[in-house]
C-alpha cells in the first residue's frame, strides 16, 4: 500500500469557518505556526489546494465576477472590498479582525420581490460575524456605502463558529503539554501518526461558559488514510481557545488498544481490483446526445422544463433555493418557494461517558454545511452531462476562496414513470398510455468531519419537489478491549455495535432541520392540516360501520402548526393561497409529503435537546422573520439554546394569511452495523412538497412519450 | 378527436380469472353471447389480441417451453396437459368445468431447497381452483402421474375469482333488463356509448350470502377513452352470476349528471402538441453500449452482479422472487429470501352510500395482479436494455393464455451513490472517492380497472433490496351536481375532492400485503425486535441527561411479532439465523426498513376491515405453512375473512429459530386532488430489506468507480 498521507507538513485550508479540519501533529513545538504557513499559501492561490486542480473542471477563478440578482452570493470582488471596508472601519482599525463567518445579507424581501431583470440591484450587503477580544461582533457591511452601517455585539450565549486559526492554535497547545504528550508515548503511537481534531463541546452547565472551548481528540494515521477507525479512546483535552490553555485533559482509556489499520482504507488504490465480491457491472450513463434541457443564466438562475429558481452556495446552508416558481397551463410563472434550505443539522451521539457525552453535534451552526462542501467527484458524485457551480467563500483574514465545483446540477432519467394507463383489452380500447419521468437534481455533499451529507432537491415536471438526505462517510467510533461479542460479559450494555475488532459504531441520531418559505402564487399563506378521521355510519345508514373522512383546520397560530407525525391519527400538510382558488373553488396549495423518518426522545431539557429543540417537532410554521434563519440559533456553538426555532414558536405568534415559513425535521437512527465498516453504504431519507389543487388538473398530461427515434446512437469508447 | 373506441363488437379476453374486464353495452339482446365470440377468438390465436402485436418483442409462441427449475412456472404444453387429464377427470366428466385459476402448485419448499441444476424435477403439479354446481373445488392435477390428485371442495365462504364468462352473462343479464335500460334512457345515454364494469361486492353480512354475485355500474363512454371520468352515478344492479338474475337494482342518482368530457382523454394523439405547459426535454436515455450486466438463465435464473434470484410471472400475486441469494466476499451464495410476492391489495373507499360502501376492493384475490398486468410500454413503462418475460397463463376453458412482456427487468444507474467521502484537505490526505450506484430493476403494472400498480423490485449490490410501489392511473370517482365548491353547501361533508365540474374523487386507501419468507443462511430464522429506549443518566454520572440505547428482544411467538410501527417507540426489525455469527459475533440478519406508509383505521369489525385484517398491523411473522400464502384467505370474493394473516397469527405459534414468513402491509391514503384528473401522476412507497451483520464489512467497498474512459460514445439519432 503506498503511503499517499506522509506529509511532515500541513497545508490547512482556512475557510473562515471552516473549523472540522482534524490536523496531523506537527511536534512538540514548532516555530513556525500553521496558520502563518496557511496566510503564505491563502496569498498566493485562490483555488483551495493544488490537489484538487487536476479535476477543476470550471477554470473560472471569478476575479470578475457581477451580481446579477438580489440573492446572488457575494463575488471575489465584493470580498474583497469588503475586506477593504472592514479594514478601516474604527473599532477594528488597530488589528484586523478575526472573521468568523461573512455572507451575502439578503434584501429585504419585498426588494427582492419587487426586482425585475434589468433594474438595479437594491444596495449590496454582507453579514459579517466576527469575534474580538471576548465578544461577538454581528457586523453589517454596505457595498454600496462603502460602510459598516450596523454593528451589534451578541449578549446571549453562543459563539460563533470557529477559524481554522481558533483550531489549530488550541491544537498546538496540546502538542506542547508534556500530560499529553505523556498519553500519545503512553499508547504507543508514534508522533508522525497523530492526528487530532477539535469536535465541539456542546453545552452543558455553567462548567465551561463564559470561555470558548474546543475538546481535542485523536487518532492514530499509521497505515491507513482512515484514521476516524484508529480512535485513541478515553483521551479528551478541553482547550480555551482564546486563553491557549488546557482547562482540563482527561485520559481514562489507556487499557483501551488503538484499533487495529486492517482493512479500514477504503481509497481505491488501495483495494484488491481481483477480488470478485463485487463484480463488475458493464459501463452505464445516463446520456444526452442534445445536452442537458436546462439553462443557468446569469450565473444562478436555473431554468429546466416547467421550472425557474435560483440557486447559490452558502457558507452555512451549504446550498441555498430562491424563488422556485413553476409554469402553470396559462404560460404564467407561479410562485412556490421563496426560500429552501437546510438549516441546522444535529447529531447527539448515544454514550454518556466523560468523553463521549459532549458529541451532540450542530453541523451546520457548529462547521458550516457549505463550508465542509469538497469538490465533486465527477462522473462519480454526480452523473455526465452535470453542470458544476463554484462556492466563493472568504478567509478569516477576508481572502475569497474558491470552493471548486461544490454544486452540481444534472437531469435525471432512471427508467421510473411519470404517469401510466392500460386499458382492458376488454374495452375495445387499445390504450397503453405511459410516460417517462424525467426529473432535474441540484446536489452538495459536506463531509463535516467522518460523516458525508448528501443534500438533493429534485425537481418534477408534475411540480413536485424532493428533498432528499443521504448519508454516508465514516462511523464515529470507539475504541474497547473486546474483538468479539462472545467476549463482551454484557454486551447489550454496550452503547452500539461492534462493528470490527476492538471497534464499537456508536448509535446515533441524525436530524436536519429545513427552512421552507414557502409562497404559493405570493407571499401571504395559511397552513392547514387536513385530519383523515375515523366516522362511524349511524345504524341503518350503511352495512359499512366506518370510513375515513378528510377534516381541515386551518391553523390560526404557531401553537397549532407545532406537529407529530402519527401514523394512527393522519393528516395531510398543506400551505395554501386563501386569495387564490382554483378554477373549481378549491384552494391552491402544496402539501408536505413525509417520507421515512425518525424522533428525537431525549429529554425535553436535556442540554442538547434545549439546543436542538427543533427536533421536537417534525413540522413548525413560523411567520417569516428575516432573523429566523437558523433553526438551532445563529450562534450555536456553546450556546444555551435561548435563540432557537422552538423560541420563536412559543411566541405563539399568528400564522393564518400571512408570509410563513414550512419547517420540516427529518430524522434518522442509526444503529450501526458491520457493513458501515470501514465507510458506509449510503442511506437516505427524504420528503416531498406537492402541489395540491394547484394545477387544475394534471400538469404532466400532455407531456411526450420517448420514442425509439428520440433515443441516441451510442458505443462503447474504444479504451473501455 | 378520432373515435378510435367505436368498436361495435367486442373482442374480449378471457382469462380465466380477468374479471374486473369492463364490457361496452352490446344491445338490449344478442343471439350471440360475447363468449362464443370470446372461444372463437381464443381457439384460433394464443395471443391476447391483434391491438398489441405491434409492440410484442418476443415473438416466442411459448409452444415448445420446457420447465428448468421447480418453480418455474407452467407452460403452454404443461397447461395443455392440465386441460386434457381435467377433460377425462370423474366428476367434472359430462362438463368441462370452469377453470377459475390454474397454476404451478410449488413443491415442498425441502424439495425445492434439496433440488440441484441436473437433477429430474420434483413432480410438476397445477393447483386448479374451479366453481361448479355451486361448489368450489381445489383441486390438485400431477401432471406425473397425469391425474387429479387431489379434489377439496371448499367449506367455508369465499369464491374463486369469476371468470370473464361469469362476468359478461352478468352484464348480458342486465343489458336486457327493462329497468336497467329505462335507467339508462333516463340519463340520456346513448346505448352505443355505455359501459359496464363489475366491481366485487364485498361481504357485508347475511344478505348476499349463498350466492355469487356482482354489483354492476356503468358509464358513458361518449367521446372519451376515459370513460371513468363520466359515471352514471347511483345506478347499482346486483346480479347473481349463476341464476343469471338481477337480485336488486337500486337507481338514485337520476338527478345527477353523468360528467361532461371535457378535458378527459389523456391518449397522447388527443393532446394539443403545441402547448408549452410541459416543455419537450431533450433525449435521455440510459446507454449500456456493451448491454446490460445481467443474465436470464433457462428463462428465469436472474444473475447479475453478486445477486442471482429466480422470479416468474403469476396470475395473482403478479410477479414472484425466489431463491435470491447474495455473494458473499468468500464466494458463497448465501441465501436471503426463499419467496417474496405482493400477497393481497386491499383498496377501501371512504363513502358509506349505497353505490359507494361495497367499494373494498381485493385486488389480487378479487381480480389478480398477474391477470391484470398487461404488456409494458416499452422505452416509457421500462428503459432501454431492458428484458421482457410473458405471462403464461390459462383461460377459463383450460387453453394456454400469453400475456407478452408483462415482466421488463433492467439496470439503473440514475446518478445516485452507492458511498462516498471526502477527506479534510486540512489533513494533508487527497481523498475524494465515490461510488456509482447501480441496481437492478424487476417491473410489472398492474391495471387493476382504473388504477395502474407499479411494483419494483430492486436489488443493490450492497445486499439491500428495495420494494416500490407506484400508483397511476385513473381515480375512481362519483358524479355530483356541483360544478364548483362555492356551490355546494357543506363542502366538509363531501366523501372526496371536486376534481373537475361534476366529479368527485373519493377518499381512500391502498394497502399491499407482502410475503417475505425470509432464509437467512438458511430456512430456521429468528426475528428480533431492536427496540431504541431512552435511558436516564444517573446522578453525577454524567452532563447528559438522556440517550438512547438498542435493546434486542427476540420473539418467541406470533404475538411477539405483531407490530404497529411508533415514530415515539422506534425499533428495527431484524431476521437472522440463531446458528449463524458473523466473524465478531453479531447475529447474521437483514432488517425490514419501513418508508412512508399508512395504517387503515376502519373500525377492527367493520366486515372489510376483517376480510383485509392484514391491515391490522404493518409487520407480522407467521411460521412457513405452504398454505398460507394469500393474506386475505386463498378465496376472496365474498369472504367472511375466516382465512386470514391475522386468523393464522391468532394461533400464536412459535416462531424462534423456525422457518418464518415476514409479511410487511404497505399502505396509502389517497385524498384526491385536481392534479389526479383525469390521469395520476405517479405516486409511490417503498421498504427496504437491508443487510445488518450479515457481511462482515461494507461489501461495496471494493466498487470501482467510473472512469471517462467507460463512458459511451454516443450521438442523437438522425430522426430525432
Amino acid at each position: 500500500m503506498k503511503k499517499h498521507y506522509c506529509i511532515q507538513f500541513l497545508i490547512i485550508i482556512s475557510v473562515a469557518v471552516f473549523i472540522f479540519a482534524y490536523t496531523r501533529y506537527t511536534g512538540y513545538s514548532t516555530s513556525t505556526p500553521p496558520w502563518a504557513t496557511t496566510k503564505t499559501h491563502r496569498n498566493t492561490n485562490l483555488r483551495s489546494t493544488s490537489i484538487f486542480d487536476t479535476t477543476v473542471r470550471n477554470s473560472n477563478h471569478h476575479f470578475t465576477d457581477t451580481p446579477l440578482h438580489p440573492l446572488d452570493p457575494l463575488t471575489v470582488p465584493e470580498i474583497n472590498k469588503i475586506r477593504s471596508i472592514l479594514s478601516t472601519y474604527e473599532p477594528f482599525s488597530s488589528s484586523f479582525p478575526s472573521i468568523n463567518t461573512l455572507s451575502l445579507d439578503e434584501p429585504e424581501k419585498s426588494q427582492v420581490l419587487g426586482w425585475k431583470t434589468g433594474d438595479p440591484l437594491p444596495n449590496r450587503r454582507a453579514s459579517v460575524i466576527s469575534f474580538l477580544d471576548g465578544k461577538t461582533h454581528l457586523l453589517t457591511v454596505d457595498l454600496n456605502l462603502g460602510a459598516v452601517t450596523d454593528d451589534v455585539v451578541n449578549v446571549g450565549s453562543g459563539y460563533p463558529m470557529l477559524t481554522t486559526e481558533d483550531m489549530t492554535s488550541a491544537l498546538q497547545v496540546i502538542y506542547s503539554d508534556v500530560e499529553f504528550n505523556n498519553s500519545i508515548i503512553a499508547r504507543g503511537v508514534d508522533f508522525n501518526d497523530l492526528i487530532c481534531a477539535p469536535p465541539s463541546p456542546g453545552w452543558f452547565g455553567p462548567d465551561e461558559e463564559g470561555k470558548r472551548i474546543i475538546k481535542v481528540q485523536c487518532f492514530s494515521g499509521q497505515n491507513t488514510s482512515n484514521f476516524y477507525m484508529r480512535p485513541i479512546e478515553g483521551l479528551t483535552v478541553t482547550v480555551d481557545v482564546d486563553k491557549r490553555a488546557i482547562v482540563k485533559l482527561t485520559d481514562t482509556g489507556r487499557k483501551i488498544p488503538v484499533p487495529k489499520e486492517t482493512n479500514t482504507d477504503y481509497r481505491y488504490d488501495t483495494q484488491n481490483p481481483s477480488s470478485d465480491l463485487n463484480p463488475e457491472t458493464n459501463p452505464m450513463s445516463m446520456e444526452q446526445p442534445k445536452g442537458p434541457s436546462f439553462t443557468i443564466e446569469n450565473g444562478h438562475i436555473v431554468k429546466w422544463a416547467n421550472w425557474v429558481f435560483h440557486i447559490r452556495p452558502d457558507i452555512r446552508a451549504g446550498m441555498i433555493i430562491s424563488q422556485a416558481k413553476v409554469r402553470a397551463e396559462n404560460g404564467e410563472y407561479r410562485s412556490v418557494m421563496y426560500k429552501g434550505f437546510a438549516s441546522e443539522l444535529f447529531v447527539p451521539y448515544m454514550d454518556p461517558d466523560q468523553s463521549w457525552y459532549f458529541k451532540t453535534f450542530m453541523d451546520a451552526g457548529e462547521y458550516g454545511l457549505g463550508a465542509t462542501a469538497m469538490s465533486l467527484v465527477e462522473l462519480n458524485d454526480c452523473p455526465r452531462y452535470s453542470y458544476y457551480m463554484d462556492g466563493v467563500f472568504a478567509t478569516a483574514d477576508g481572502q475569497p476562496f474558491i470552493q471548486p465545483n461544490m454544486i452540481c446540477i444534472f437531469e435525471r432519467y432512471s427508467g421510473d414513470i411519470g404517469w401510466r394507463h392500460s386499458e382492458i383489452p376488454a374495452m375495445g380500447l387499445d390504450i397503453r398510455e405511459s410516460r417517462p419521468k424525467v426529473t432535474l437534481v441540484a446536489r452538495m455533499a459536506a463531509s463535516v468531519g467522518n460523516y458525508d451529507y448528501i443534500f438533493d432537491w429534485e425537481f418534477q415536471t408534475d411540480g413536485l419537489i424532493r428533498i432528499k438526505v443521504g448519508l454516508s462517510g465514516m462511523l464515529m467510533v470507539k475504541a474497547t478491549p473486546y474483538e468479539n461479542v462472545y467476549d463482551i460479559a454484557n454486551a447489550d450494555d454496550m452503547t452500539g455495535t461492534l462493528v470490527s475488532e476492538n471497534v464499537i459504531g456508536v448509535v446515533h441520531d441524525h436530524y436536519i432541520s429545513f427552512h421552507l418559505d414557502m409562497d404559493i402564487d405570493g407571499a401571504n399563506n395559511s397552513f392547514a392540516e387536513v385530519n383523515l378521521v375515523k366516522e362511524k355510519t349511524l345504524p341503518g345508514e350503511s352495512p359499512r360501520k366506518s370510513y375515513l373522512k378528510a377534516k381541515r383546520k386551518v391553523a390560526k397560530t404557531e401553537d397549532d402548526a407545532r406537529i407529530k407525525l402519527k401514523l394512527y391519527d393522519p393528516s395531510e400538510f398543506h400551505v395554501f393561497n386563501p386569495a387564490r382558488r382554483s378554477r373549481l373553488g378549491n384552494p391552491t396549495g402544496y402539501k408536505i409529503v413525509p417520507g421515512g423518518n425518525a424522533a428525537s426522545l431525549l429529554d425535553l431539557d436535556d442540554p442538547p435537546q434545549i439546543r436542538a429543540a427543533f427536533t421536537n417537532n417534525q413540522i413548525w410554521v413560523t411567520p417569516h422573520n428575516k432573523s429566523e434563519q437558523w433553526a438551532g440559533g445563529l450562534l450555536v456553538s456553546q450556546s444555551k439554546g435561548e435563540n432557537t426555532l422552538a423560541v420563536w414558536s412559543d411566541r405563539n405568534r399568528e400564522i393564518e394569511n400571512k408570509d410563513i415559513v414550512l419547517w420540516y425535521t427529518l430524522g434518522f437512527h442509526h444503529i450501526p452495523c458491520q457493513e458501515d465498516f470501514p465507510v458506509m453504504p449510503m442511506v437516505s431519507s427524504s420528503f416531498e412538497l406537492k402541489p395540491v389543487n394547484f394545477f387544475d388538473r394534471n400538469p404532466i398530461l400532455n407531456a411526450k412519450p420517448t420514442f425509439q427515434k428520440d433515443l441516441p446512437v451510442c458505443f462503447a469508447a474504444s479504451s473501455s
